[in-house]
């Protein structure tokens, strides 16, 4: 994707469960490199790099953003952490990728945005998922006007575990879905308001089964059914369009995705003599290619930066899924009442 | 079920979609009988009596409430009609079948069950997924305890079509989610509030897409998602407990039934330092016996009536899940707030 | 299919486990009737015909054979009975079905044959899979050359059950398969030789697991897994093309044929340096009606007889299934050695 | 496995497909070290062993024999080379871990086999799948019983590509089953005689479609289908005993075993009147572990060295599994007549 010879050289924060992957696809990426692995833990990190030879250990934040030789930083820390972090970066100068959430409240996320438009850096959020073989199809089917209108997106992500200890099932499930959501609907299809119900069902302190609603302007809903305690895993997206619907059922690799050329047609002058009919034609199963999703997401930073525009998951991207899971929680508060987004 | 030997004499209303069903089953149950069956249309009941030789045809409800040689009235006419006919097949001193929904609104279904019980009749609901084997197992497998306590309940009920042009999809579809959580459920354990979202996607006036919400006393939860417009057809239940969980697949009779026996163990003395693990044990996928639902639902009427007990899915069942669709209704109207039910 | 408006009449003999199907198929269809049924059990065909008004019962197949206002019989008696009933009914001047298989040895099919060209009378042979929508979608495949030249046909019929008590299990599965495959593959691809391993699991007597291979003038090889002892039932046929392939599972409705674009590319100036690319394309799912494939059948026996020529599956196709059979068995008798067909 | 606490050194040969797993493992694995990478192309071992810090690399085989720090020597070299590599092994007084097949002819395995006995060395064959939780429970499950005695064995392996430049998809694919089903069944049940049937569909010199069969001295009968020309990957084994019946499907994760109550009794003094009753009972899934197989099988090989046994997969299994292979070979020309084993 980038055609800058230059590699982009990245220090990467965060050794515990995602940091690696992200030590690892910046050290392979033929356009970046890993300088830096930084984590308090400095046994940690070097448990890590051990198996990278030429990134660099060290606990010095400070360091890191001191070293002119760093153009980027990407932040896998808590996200307690990452309004401080990401905030320290970007004043430092330099670019910077961030896990999912983007932050912690709808407030800080909007600052990151406001702070990376003044230092002219890019600000990415690492929706990985937007950078898999199949949302990227799915993307371009809707964006090409295959399904027609979108009218619904149902999306289940359901499985035994594993319960975080300080966030609900929600917080830690849905990034995933609403960043798909967001990167497959059309640029002007936005969420105005969101819904939320769940339990704590095995009395930890958050929810652990949860179902979110984002409402559109027009008839449209998107649903999300999260839940950590299901016995068997389910990770499927159902996609209904005027004209053709899509399934996504990502546990079943060799029929990852199918696009059915059914719908209905409806015909009535007066809704009283309503004639429905229904479309049946053929379903396809696309050729998916193989590439990996974090690899792709590795080298959109790398263009993004070197291309001087936004990357495809550009912290608007990220404040816009922080905003949907905020006003999840307000929901939640309020038996399920609509809260409205900000526009 | 029924010990007595004497023979049911039942008149089934109604020769539209449903009754020829009801018509074969109490003609074809031993203990059974079908007298008549009546319909506005005497060609439409013509043509559907023409199968059954001993079944006589009329269009006079009234001549069906004055012979005395009929024991028993079954309703499968539109909803609209249910509370105006069963109200004069209870005062004509006849036990009566209806199809579900019981009626149009709680206060009507409520009249229907003090009628049946002032007149000492029998006041059944059809509610016919509550007699298939798959149900009864899934009772049977709650009240002996093999779930533990059950921590949530979540059906997808989905397919393209068939639209209603005078219900929501929620009326069309969720009265057999409804029945049968009422039905697997202890009986301590009602639903006290609804919440339900939803968007009429075809602009047909109706909704066709809807997520409903039970809510319990306990942070106990039950969701059901209703769609006529998706691409494929699911149905499937998940039920959780605290010891076993298990899956219900209607679509692969095969394995329709899955008990799984996983689970989570919190332990933990402060939440700050959960310690959540997982079980994950052997599955088992019981053996179903495949007798019809239809006539095992038609020989607990009969059974009922001999034994002179309450149906299985008598007239407070079809209550309880009548009341259950009007709240829904309502909070669709109110951005998806929980709604209180008459307790 | 049938142009003509005469209604073609039809004494059906046999009111075991196929004949009710016949009956109700012949009474049903707009251009059959059915005449007789005739058993020498006159109880067993009066409680078929009872539901079948018009339909006489008799066990005087002769008086069936004498009524000039029969135009055809349908022989569904046991095999060891289709060569007698079969020859008498042609010598009477009797259109005639056969169930399958044709009869018990590849000369008396051919008598059979020979019998019906010279009465000038139409002789089938219900191969009643040939008429379902997958077939026929397949044989238009194939023929159309969308797979380009047939590779190789693979076909598995495994289930638990139902042990017969006079053949083995490929006298009792493999005429659906080999029917199948000799309607699908083109005119001029009949199989040469068969070979077949098996054994009498239970010690019943007979086979009840088996493998049957047919071979062809040109590489090409069918296979068929027959198994009355499997504790799952599948159906399934792989079919490869020098182009395309496909798969038919007809265990699941929803997606019963699926055709990927798959295959190989061989190049290489000799054998030593092979280079195989691999071609990986898109698979679709076609649409296929639910037209009754008994009812297609009797229809295309109808047609075949009102436009004086061969039906699709007639004695010709029903010998070549009894002589593969034939040769299976030879086959099983002489350690699985190749049996060559005669040409 | 291994309770001895020195560590066995050993060198891999062939850095191409496999061998670089080898390395992993034996690096990996507690209880050995990979002391060296052998291959003629120095290139190719220098980038595996890159990855590996203390792996050294050459292309001298006999230096690695020569050096006495070397317990061991694992061939994953072409099977043409493999009965010189491992006779030059054993010679040299290693313990030889070979990848599968043993080696080219039964003679040569059989001097492979005898030398090792003769040296009283470790000769193991690397039988990947006996390693794995499904094979290891698969063999726990027959040799207590469970299933009765075996009536059949079925492995389907089929998929697109890889074709191979100089072996027919025989010894290509089933290697992997007759290893399982040598390992599964009871020690005193190997097979008496092969056939086999195939065609060279893609015209590269070797059959490319193939089946075949291997018969025992009762009525049991074990058969593969392997293909490289199949649309879709199935990797499918039925188990069936007279007491129970399982099924293995490897493309199945989550539910990869199950283990059916089914089966048949036949009641019947004489055959005429056979009387078969079929026993429907429940089916479980058993939980299996996520060890790594080819870890298991480094540490058993470990395991026997230090413990003086032979390996669970020693010579004698690589041996049966050549002959059968050979045997398979020699039908295939003779029109899958079936080739007695040696005994």
């Amino acid at each position: 994707m980038c055609c800058n010879a230059e590699i982009l050289k990245v220090a990467v924060v965060g050794a515990g469960y995602w940091g690696p992957n992200l030590v690892r696809c910046f050290s392979g990426h033929e356009h970046t490199s890993c300088e830096y692995l930084c984590d308090l833990d400095l046994e940690a990190a070097a448990r890590v790099a051990r198996r990278f030879p030429g990134v660099r250990t060290t606990s010095d934040f400070d360091a890191v953003l001191n070293d002119p030789n760093v153009d980027a930083v990407a932040i896998a820390t808590p996200v307690s952490t990452h309004f401080d972090l990401t905030s320290r970066a970007l004043r430092a100068g330099k670019h910077t990728l961030v896990e999912k959430p983007l932050s912690l409240t709808g407030n800080e996320g909007e600052r990151l945005v406001s702070l990376a438009a003044e230092q002219d850096l890019r600000l990415m959020c690492d929706h990985t998922f937007c950078y898999t073989a199949v949302v990227r199809r799915m993307q371009e089917i809707v964006s090409q006007g295959e399904l027609g209108d979108i009218l619904y997106f149902d999306s289940v992500r359901v499985n035994l575990g594993l319960f975080q200890s300080d966030i609900n099932v929600l917080w830690d499930l849905c990034p995933h879905d609403l960043s798909i959501i967001d990167f497959v609907l059309p640029e002007d299809m936005k969420p105005v308001a969101v819904a939320a119900q769940g339990i704590d069902a095995a009395n930890t302190g958050f929810e652990s089964v949860a179902h979110l609603t984002l409402h559109f302007e027009k008839p449209m809903m998107a649903h999300i059914h999260a839940n950590w305690l299901a016995p068997v895993k389910v990770r499927t997206m159902l996609l209904g369009g005027t004209r053709k619907m899509l399934v996504w059922d990502d546990t079943n690799p060799a029929e990852r995705l199918k696009i059915y050329d059914k719908g209905i047609n409806v015909s009535s002058e007066d809704r009283e003599k309503l004639l429905v009919s229904y479309r049946h034609g053929e379903a396809r199963i696309p050729v998916l290619d193989n590439s990996e999703a974090l690899m792709n997401m590795v080298g959109e930073f790398a263009s993004s930066i070197s291309e001087r525009r936004a990357p495809l998951t550009d912290g608007h991207a990220g404040l816009r899924v922080l905003r949907s899971l905020e006003a999840a929680d307000k929901s939640l508060t309020q038996g399920g009442l609509q809260i409205k987004l900000p526009t």
